[in-house]
């Protein structure tokens, strides 16, 4: 076994999904960047970001640098995934280990848009720092590929919603229309939802009934299972 | 944002499930341990793995240090979480990104015991070095979590499988008796898996037929989605 202690920077990124309106009025998966202040890359547009320090969790670190490079501060992140291929960075290796959160629209508000921070719509990110499209489109695969699970959908919503609420979450995720009464049918036969027994308030005639993701086991996360150490 | 770069040291680990007997000859799931030979935790038992080189990728030392350390060379690698608690290491701050594999028992031969290389029943695993434990009951959780999706289970059986094979794979993994009627028609209803058209080659009257795993979308790997740099 090699005992040589190689020097490898130890980075963190993160990758928080909100659903905003684009410039069109369609609700689409944005993510906030961040310009870029010095090299490598300098001036281009990344994840958030920073190098982990000694004393703190690799969560902590994701924390940390988030909420000072935008001022978002979740209630919870997760751990994503770890990159590390040996060229991602230019004349240094750096292991970033990613964290991902999904927010809603209230919190995704604190990360002001200004000269070194936007929100860009998830799938038109191109041309980031590092390996940071790629990133990108890993979180946003797993979104994906997780969003039939109401209790990854219910990461966008209040703590109750309606059917029609949930749809529209699928729908900006998926990107495409989803027929109301199969979409009902197959969440309802699907298990990941029950009825709270209230029902919207507002001033309609029926109003909806409201309902609640059941998190299945082994399901601690919205875009994979959370860790011990999350 | 910070950008001074601290001390982190990046290592590697990786949790190996096989189902082996145990010494009363029940089939349980058991992981290679290697025997330390240097401080911190020296002639303690570990997990195999080692320090990250800079020219190797991250899965790539996962898998050098394995087969360094133990012979075995699983076909796959996946990515399980990255480990980096501060205290986690004494005198120096390690992050460790563990990853797994489930193997077939031929594959499994390859860690031959010895002094310093020893197959233990993972629910028997303490007193590991460094937070090992807690990875190997992470990993184990992981792992009883999502067997019942049969693209699982499979890694510890040959491509076809008959429904029997799958049940004792099942009853090793979760270490309890399963009926067998209940437990074939869970599977058959869940869509998990589907039949080859061929039956068990035997000597019996009515040789059971064979099945293959059906692998959901988004469920690359079997402790966790795969990254897509695994």
């Amino acid at each position: 076994m090699s005992t040589s202690q190689q020097a490898i920077l130890v980075a963190v990124s993160t990758v928080i999904f909100a659903l905003l309106p684009d410039r069109g009025g369609d609700v689409r998966v944005h993510l906030p960047l961040v310009r870029r202040t010095r090299d490598p890359f300098a001036d281009q547009w990344a994840l958030p970001g920073g190098w982990v320090r000694t004393s703190e969790s690799l969560s902590g670190a994701g924390r940390r640098t988030l909420a000072e490079t935008t001022g978002l501060r979740p209630s919870y992140l997760e751990q994503l995934y770890t990159f590390g291929r040996p060229d991602r960075s230019p004349g240094q290796r750096v292991v970033s280990v990613v964290y991902s959160a999904l927010v809603r629209n209230h919190e995704a508000a604190a990360a002001v848009e200004g000269e070194n921070v936007r929100w860009t719509s998830a799938d038109d990110c191109t041309g980031l720092a590092f390996d940071h499209d790629e990133i990108v489109q890993y979180a946003l695969w797993r979104l994906r590929t997780k969003v039939q699970h109401a209790h990854v959908a219910q990461h966008f919503l209040d703590e109750q919603f309606s059917l029609a609420q949930l749809r529209e979450v699928h729908e900006a995720v998926l990107q495409r229309h989803l027929d109301p009464a199969n979409f009902r049918r197959q969440v309802e036969g699907s298990g990941t939802v029950v009825e709270t027994g209230e029902r919207q308030t507002g001033g309609r005639h029926r109003p909806p009934k409201l309902y609640r993701a059941v998190v299945p086991e082994g399901s601690a996360g919205p875009l994979q299972s959370a860790g011990p150490l999350a």
